[in-house]
């Protein structure tokens, strides 16, 4: 029998916190106004890894053993509700038509549902958050909103924009997805008074999975069908996103090659799919993606010795899940 | 010569507070990317009275002397901030063409901008309260954050609901309005260690004429023309919001013009006004919510003995400004 993947491992390690947790998303969810809970429902049960708050419950049951009020359940919860309210808007940015396979909440329940229950999942994140006590712990959060709302701002200019730059494309995936990664991380290991160095290394861990983490998605979203990544391939060309694959295939694209990446990213049609993918595949941009996502999980992986812990064997499994993130496959 | 109105009284005499307010949130509105303060400055030169961080302000001048590190002046940015916020989704949600007279943000900038900058400055609005340093605070303003969205998407739910009651109209505009009115009263009493008692009557002064100036708005909204509110007349018809004059006429009317106000409710067709103005005056229908208003703003002003004060004209100057809120005209 195949040994569980390192998430898997992490996750029934920490099944009993990751209850919790679950408890407190459903008691944010909770209001007397029933299409609130019933969308927050909705997009929980789609069945995500909940990768974030796993991150927060690890690093919090690693490092140091201060932790009395239990409240690495609560930032944990604070950090995937952060997730959720940013999904349901990014559903409305985007036009999603589906998201991990299904049908996507704005499409079921309309935009301006989307909006305010994203509004109101939000404002309970911070309310859970304040929960903590901790007024650091309440500045990297809501620091880390802030940057993840600039990030999706700076993605939108870009739609459409096959020119866009690596270095701008990299910093744009910083912004919307791996400064919540790295809170995620250096918020378990805070909230339990671990020494500065290995809440920085926390950090950095967080920091340069969650850069893997979206590198990988990015390129899998040229290479995966429904059934392995849940939502359908090529929508970053269809919705208008460059990302790196693209971006590669465009840089080094003859004129012509250039010009139908210009007329094809955003026009939503399908049937430029195959010439994309065509394309990605002759100038190698998945392999440069891919490798570029295990340069960020190496560098992560690196950061794990400054960590300070009694428990090794939850430093391993942190690694293993670096390795992981960035060796998924269609 | 008019003496001037309380609340330009209140803010010549908070003038130097209100000018760091507005350098707090020119900081919160900056960013590398140009169209974030480009979208938050046009919503701020739009020429609201900023009476939301005028009351914190206020309440801060005329209670206690305690308030070393000078935190007022970020509460009150804070919640302008939220409210800025909410603001900037109201209009995608409203899909209004106009707000104070001006096109609608939405309309220049688009509704992807909007929800995405909206995110943006409500957590920056997070990041500067939680400079306060003070968990209580940090605990009153996420919740009102909370209470706001749910407002906002019992307000959705009920959009074209020429039925709804009466009190539910008062639960919505209570959480859609007058929670963030309360919060701005009673943080201003907080952040200077007032008394319990007195942070307990800031709160039920300002969810007083919280109430009397959403009151006062919605029979405006009949009763006005663009000169006097900068909205269009007839806004909320159009829009199918149901408000108090509707609500009462509606409830008082004939078969035939209870099926008027279901058709007209939200139709958007400015050639329905007339009759529904001419409906409204018929029974009475802004008298009746003038009154509630002047009953709420009353309420207020009964609040102000309550408070422990060192600056009786401050409160003066507040139970003035409760009666002028209520006796706004077109």
């Amino acid at each position: 029998m195949k040994e569980p993947a390192p998430i898997d491992r992490l996750t029934a390690l920490l099944a009993d916190d990751l209850a919790q947790v679950d408890g407190h998303i459903k008691d944010m969810a909770a209001s007397d106004i029933a299409l609130i809970p019933k969308l927050i429902t909705y997009i929980f049960t789609a069945g995500g890894k909940r990768i974030r708050p796993l991150l927060t419950l690890a690093f919090a049951a690693c490092t140091g053993t201060r932790n009395p009020r239990g409240h690495h359940i609560e930032l944990a919860a604070a950090v995937e509700a952060i997730h959720t309210a940013t999904l349901l808007h990014d559903d409305v940015i985007d036009e999603s038509p589906s998201r991990r396979g299904r049908t996507s909440a704005h499409m079921i329940f309309g935009n301006q549902v989307s909006v305010l229950v994203g509004d109101y999942f939000f404002a309970r994140a911070f309310q859970m958050m304040v929960r903590s006590d901790d007024i650091r712990i309440l500045e990297v959060l809501s620091g880390t909103a802030a940057i993840i709302s600039a990030g999706e701002v700076t993605q939108m200019i870009h739609s459409g924009d096959a020119a866009l730059t690596q270095e701008r494309y990299l910093e744009v995936i910083r912004s919307k997805t791996a400064v919540l990664f790295e809170s995620a991380c250096a918020v378990g290991a805070m909230v339990t008074d671990a020494p500065q160095a290995s809440c920085e290394a926390a950090g950095i861990f967080g920091m340069n999975i969650g850069m893997a983490f979206q590198l990988t998605d990015d390129a899998l979203d040229y290479d995966s069908d429904v059934q392995t990544l849940g939502k359908p391939t090529g929508h970053d060309l269809l919705s208008g996103k460059p990302t790196l694959p693209l971006i590669l295939a465009y840089q080094n694209g003859t004129a012509t090659e250039k010009a139908f990446w210009q007329k094809a990213l955003g026009k939503g049609n399908r049937r430029d799919l195959p010439r994309a993918q065509e394309l990605i595949v002759k100038y190698e941009g998945l392999e440069h993606t891919r490798a570029l996502a295990q340069e960020y999980s190496q560098k992560a992986i690196e950061s794990l010795p400054l960590i300070k812990t009694s428990r090794p064997e939850v430093i391993d499994l942190l690694a293993d899940l670096a390795r992981q993130i960035s060796d998924r496959r269609a």
